[in-house]
């Protein structure tokens, strides 16, 4: 078998784990399942990674007190309230929806991890999410129940799953995201769940998740906003059996690939499911002077409104992507950067090199801006630092859609 | 007299300047004003702010050549080509440009500044430019011209002037700009050019301008994005007599207040006239832990996609204002922070202090987002310092002029 490999889709949750959802409802307005639980039979080296925006929900609080300990076994998560800037009264209401749902589940509430999304600054309607607690069914099916419970303006479920290892030591990896845009009527959040029967040993897991969420949702841009509820989590429950895997493991290599995989496409997902977007624009920077750079620079580009009113429009402004380059901060020169647009079907066109804009075939590359996907390549000829980020476009939709709602 | 005296609209030269602008054409295809000259029949002490994009425009290269000795003694300016990108034959364009334009008056080469905005990536049509030059006809009337030739996507002309100084000693202050946005097809460009005929120490007046340009053009978000074209220059000839101005001058103080208030008046014009903007957003914050923090949270307000939309659409979500401040990398409690909503003409709502949502009237807060000009303030209660930013709303109007245009 191969060190890795992906599963198409993946509604399977690993060995060990049972999940289920049910509609609390958060919000009696919005009819859908809003309220999930995963859950894990044994307990799990657990890892997250948190906003780093200064304003922290209530939940993001409970899961940095609970995961002292780098364990868990189970995470609530709720659709339709980000219970944030909810103060004391949030904090409680978090860590009492905790307590419930570890008295459901028989564990202990500090191995109990709590994620929300939706509308900030309202507070959790703590009796309907105990009922709602109280009715959820677990099952190894569930993972499908739990994936639309944590969508607001997403418009389909994102999964990510495969398998990595070798013969007798397979592991399986299976995570669920949803999408981030700042939304009607006040922000969604980037929440991201992944189960795993790896055995992990604690730091090894802390250290491969932040390299796969730097790779992953570090490098998509849909407004430029960090919410107040972003948060990843990673829960290795280790029932493949096995030695635990660290630096030293040999297949650590092949982990921390599948996780960095999986968190790249929900990253690709989130973009190409954003709101109001009619396609991703993937930017690669290579020949970087530092990796620091090369990052900022891909980012820069797929941030830069201009680059993604212009895509949206099919227009090849390359002087926009090289603007945005310049404006990034990262070391560059206008004498020695080439930048390209291709798609997979349409090819690639060459529209500025070494100081000066080459003729180019406008047709084709409109052609290329038309495509679902739009690769914009630059190369700065300054080191050998590389990276790529993924941006959605910005359309009237998206503006419709985040100025148009009212409460 | 006061210290300093605004005047309306100002376009009236001060002292020994002159100006004058006539249609090239740059673009044959655009019908308006193009190309125009700033003179004093003195050399002035002269200061200059460029863009911190890394890619910078053939015209910025010339200036800082031709500013090595802080002196100039005109400047040519053009829309409709930014001549950015256009590597050596580029510069050896800029170059030409003021050669033609220091014969024409008379002057040293080294003491013609040059300036453009358009289109990125495509050469200056210097047979054009040649007769232009020729043609223009220089009067102390010409300020109206030289502001009309500037403008690209601008629906009007900016101004901003005004006299400052004690009795024997008035000195004049007229002001120029043209608005930003990255535009139809590639970019616009910050331009903006001031004359006094106050005398000036050079240190000192590079010292003010910085100053006003950090308190008025770099607390300005229409799009993000940042030109490589973004240039501030001021002139001054020293006409109206008396000892230079530095730092130790009894009308040091005025002075550095009348153009840092010249150039806050026509950042907010640049603001105000942004491309499909329907409103200004001032933001304050107060009672931030360092200048620099409050710059950086009142500059994320103003930034935020969240928050334009929401002033677009009237929508008092202080959730998006909440998230901005805490992305924005200022220190910040969500404990103590304050946000009130208001507008000159209703009033001012209270929406959000110390950790909890306040109760609000939204049919108020709504009126405020309505207004003409919509007041953010955000009171962080950690220390002392305070910034005020002016953003544009994004609307649809945006996406479609940056999007829609087709070279």
């Amino acid at each position: 078998m191969m060190n890795y490999e992906r599963e198409p889709v993946s509604e399977a949750l690993p060995r060990g784990f049972l999940a289920g959802a049910t509609r609390a409802p958060i919000r009696p307005d919005v009819d859908k399942l809003d309220l999930a639980i995963l859950y894990s039979e044994a307990p799990c080296t657990t890892a997250a990674v948190y906003t780093s925006n200064r304003v922290k929900a209530a939940p993001l609080l409970v899961c940095q007190e609970h995961l002292v300990d780098g364990r868990a076994q189970a995470v609530i998560a709720n659709s339709g309230c980000a219970n944030a800037a909810t103060g004391e009264q949030g904090l409680a209401d978090a860590r009492q929806t905790a307590a419930l749902t570890a008295a459901k589940l028989g564990v202990r509430p500090s191995d109990v991890l709590v994620a929300s999304t939706g509308v900030i600054g309202t507070l959790l309607p703590m009796e309907r999410l105990r009922d709602g607690v109280s009715r959820i069914k677990l099952s190894a099916a569930g993972g499908a129940d739990f994936a639309r419970a944590i969508m607001t303006t997403d418009t389909r479920p994102k999964y990510a799953g495969g398998h990595c290892g070798r013969q007798g030591e397979e592991y399986s990896l299976w995570a669920v995201a949803k999408g981030a845009g700042m939304i009607h009527p006040n922000m969604a959040t980037m929440l991201c769940f992944i189960a795993t029967d790896a055995p992990l040993a604690q730091p090894y897991l802390a250290t491969c998740l932040r390299e796969a969420v730097d790779a992953s949702f570090n490098m998509i841009d849909v407004d430029s906003d960090t919410s107040t509820n972003d948060t990843v989590i990673v829960l290795a429950n280790g029932l493949a059996g096995g030695e635990p895997i660290d630096a030293g493991h040999p297949l650590a290599g092949a982990f921390r690939s599948a996780l960095t995989d999986c968190c790249v496409r929900l990253a690709r997902a989130i973009v190409a499911d954003a709101e109001g977007g009619t396609k991703v624009i993937e930017c690669v920077v290579e020949g970087a002077a530092s990796p620091a750079d090369a990052r900022r620079a891909a980012r820069e580009v797929v941030r830069s409104l201009a680059v993604k009113t212009a895509v949206y429009g099919c227009d090849p402004n390359w002087g926009r992507i090289l603007a945005a380059v310049g404006n990034s901060g990262a070391a560059m020169s206008e004498d020695k950067a080439v930048i390209s647009i291709s798609a997979p079907e349409s090819g690639c066109v060459y529209v500025y090199r070494q100081g000066a804009p080459l003729p180019f075939d406008e047709a084709q590359a409109r052609a290329c801006l038309a495509a679902p996907e739009v690769h914009l390549r630059v190369e700065l000829d300054l080191g050998d630092s590389a990276a790529t980020a993924w941006g959605s476009d910005i359309t009237e939709e998206y503006v419709r859609l985040n100025s148009a709602y009212t409460t």
